[in-house]
């Protein structure tokens, strides 16, 4: 299974990087996860540098893209030999966005029907004619939108279940929960695996 | 107000990030983050390398300094090299830890009193004498240790509201929460600022 994330310049930080530490933390065979990009890095919208794994066209054989969101969304969707190297498949590929990356799905052409995005991005996101509703994942089909930051454990959570099982998605999930609300020591007692931290 | 992020070799990435984001999201005057660090790089146990601001020396001058977990914790605490640099002084700064950092914190002589860390560490910071509870967040004083990820709220909630206000913090913490989980579009609407993302 291949997993690819989207970066672009002035992404936000927490929206590449929640899926990414929640992907890694999946114990499947052959699982295996990359930021994509259009650049060898790409900087977030605080300013913090981080090399991408491949190119842009890589996408297009990943079981499972994934758009970070970011001020950035609005430079990609204006640039079409961007848009033009991604080629992907909603009917053999899982996609998906965090927050305003759903303004690239939808300058895509991949979004039919309901769809969320952050507060800042909605006018934007109706502008473009999509029918924004306020909940934290809208999911039809193979296409998904989720918003708000922490919304990328439905996000994630969605991606690991369909191409896992739900006992993954509920580990990998697990490992990030606050210690004494979802989280035990009995866990790590009963010899649960858990990423070493 | 000046913050500092601590990270090191095979640091775990949600755990800069995620408070790194937060912090980034604060709206107070004369308000700066920066991530320190042994090298002018550090690699997280993903394999993603990331620029740091600034060297350990600085940790000392900053007003509040929160350490990263994961494995790397185990290299540091046994480097009395790494340690001597930070200097830190709890009864001028807050200071805090996410999951495995506690191990610092406890190598560092900081941690009077029952602390909390991930189910991984839990053993180790045992064996160094700290009374571990199962709990997201404890905090005696000007020293806290926060545990699971998504901790990583009530960590750097503490932070803000002792730094700023209640408000301010509330304003930062609401901006990662899930659209119509807390978040909603009301709050744009009504002008409350937000980030774009």
């Amino acid at each position: 299974m291949k997993l690819s994330i989207v970066a672009f310049d002035n992404f936000t930080d927490i929206d590449v990087f929640l899926m990414w530490d929640i992907f890694n933390r999946v114990d499947a065979p052959n699982w295996s996860v990359e930021i994509l990009g259009s650049q060898d890095s790409h900087i977030s919208s605080t300013g913090i540098r981080i090399p991408m794994h491949g190119q842009l066209e890589r996408a297009r054989h990943s079981d499972a893209v994934l758009f970070a969101s970011g001020i950035g969304t609005r430079a990609v969707i204006k640039d079409q030999a961007y848009l033009d190297r991604l080629q992907l498949d909603p009917t053999k590929q899982l996609i998906g966005s965090m927050c305003s990356g759903s303004l690239i799905l939808a300058k895509l052409g991949l979004i039919q029907g309901p769809a969320t995005t952050y507060p800042t991005s909605r006018r934007e996101l109706i502008a473009m004619g999509v029918e924004v509703v306020e909940r934290p994942f809208v999911r039809n089909g193979n296409v998904a939108t989720a918003a708000g930051c922490l919304a990328a454990q439905y996000l994630a959570g969605w991606i690991i279940e369909t191409l896992t099982d739900e006992a993954t998605k509920e580990r990998a999930l697990l490992q990030i929960q606050p210690v004494g609300e979802g989280q035990s020591y009995a866990a790590d007692e009963a010899g649960v695996a858990l990423t070493a931290v």
